[in-house]
């Protein structure tokens, strides 16, 4: 099992438009984030779940898309965008059900990260170990958005004693850091050297 | 330098919707190629390039985005869709300057590769050599989108003596394809390990 958390910063408008995802609170970036985790080419990642920790309305959420169940979405930045607006209107009507494979959750981060113990858990860093020379036992990557994860996130997690793994020379958008970890993940689990 | 080809298959339609970019040839698919190719986080490539090949009207064009000249694009699937669109409206009119950095041309897959004489060419292929271990000079990688490169395309690149790559055991979508590509470009240049 592969998970990712992606904490997104920037409060999400409750009412965002489809046609400006950027001015959403960057719900492009989150929606890029959920088609590298779970897309490959024809197919679904059925062994990968993301959840997306966000703000809307004052209050922060979990919005979790699991890759065995999901169905119904295609990897482009609209139609996931339409999903995660749906899930919004559910949250805001205090219910936790999107669709099969979708759940959005009123939960802190800290409640949430305790839901994945006896996992690895791993922060993406520049300066970390390189993915390529780490063992990693069903992972979960902790990722921020393009304003990285604050400071006051980034002690709860450190609770949980979390490896710093870094993916490349290059500072990566999240959404390609999920693309490189994906393939870093796939050539471990089958060997492929 | 980089380059990535991204050969389209199906037609692109001149007056597509911004509002349904899978049902207009795909044009998603183009868009996050395009991100791929030349996003980092808070910044661009300036040494990469990309080139879409693709039909409109019955006519071949190749559509390129100069990562070191290319402005007030972002890494969103419709602000880049909404430039593609404006480089269709230009092509139709017998223009090629789109705006700085982006250019589209009349010109088929042949004559196009010609340009590239003198620099090794790649097709990622998942039964190739293991991009990790090939040296590469001055790469230019040719993908294919969801229907992959077509028999007589690839028939032509094959008298430009391609090497033939493979980036994991998995089959990715192109835009995750070139993420892989360049971080491996990135770590073989910055001798990362």
């Amino acid at each position: 099992m592969r998970d990712f958390i992606l904490y997104v910063n920037n409060p999400i408008k409750p009412d965002f438009s489809l046609n400006d995802l950027p001015g959403s609170g960057r719900v492009d970036l989150i929606a890029r984030c959920v088609s590298s985790a779970l897309w490959l080419s024809h197919n679904v990642r059925r062994d990968t779940n993301i959840h997306i920790c966000f703000e809307t309305n004052g209050v922060r959420f979990v919005l979790s898309f699991f890759g065995l169940k999901i169905k119904r979405v295609s990897p482009d930045e609209r139609n996931i965008a339409s999903w995660i607006k749906k899930a919004i209107q559910i949250a805001l009507e205090n219910k936790e059900r999107v669709q099969e494979g979708i759940i959005i959750r009123k939960i802190d981060i800290e409640t949430f990260l305790n839901e994945f113990t006896g996992r690895d858990i791993v922060i993406l860093k520049e300066e970390g170990v390189d993915i390529r020379k780490v063992e990693l036992e069903n992972p979960v990557f902790i990722l921020g958005d393009h304003l990285d994860i604050p400071e006051n996130v980034l002690n709860i997690v450190k609770k949980f004693n979390p490896k710093i793994v870094s993916l490349g020379p290059k500072s990566y958008l999240a959404s390609h850091a999920i693309v490189l970890v994906n393939n870093e993940m796939d050539r471990k689990l089958y060997n492929f050297t």
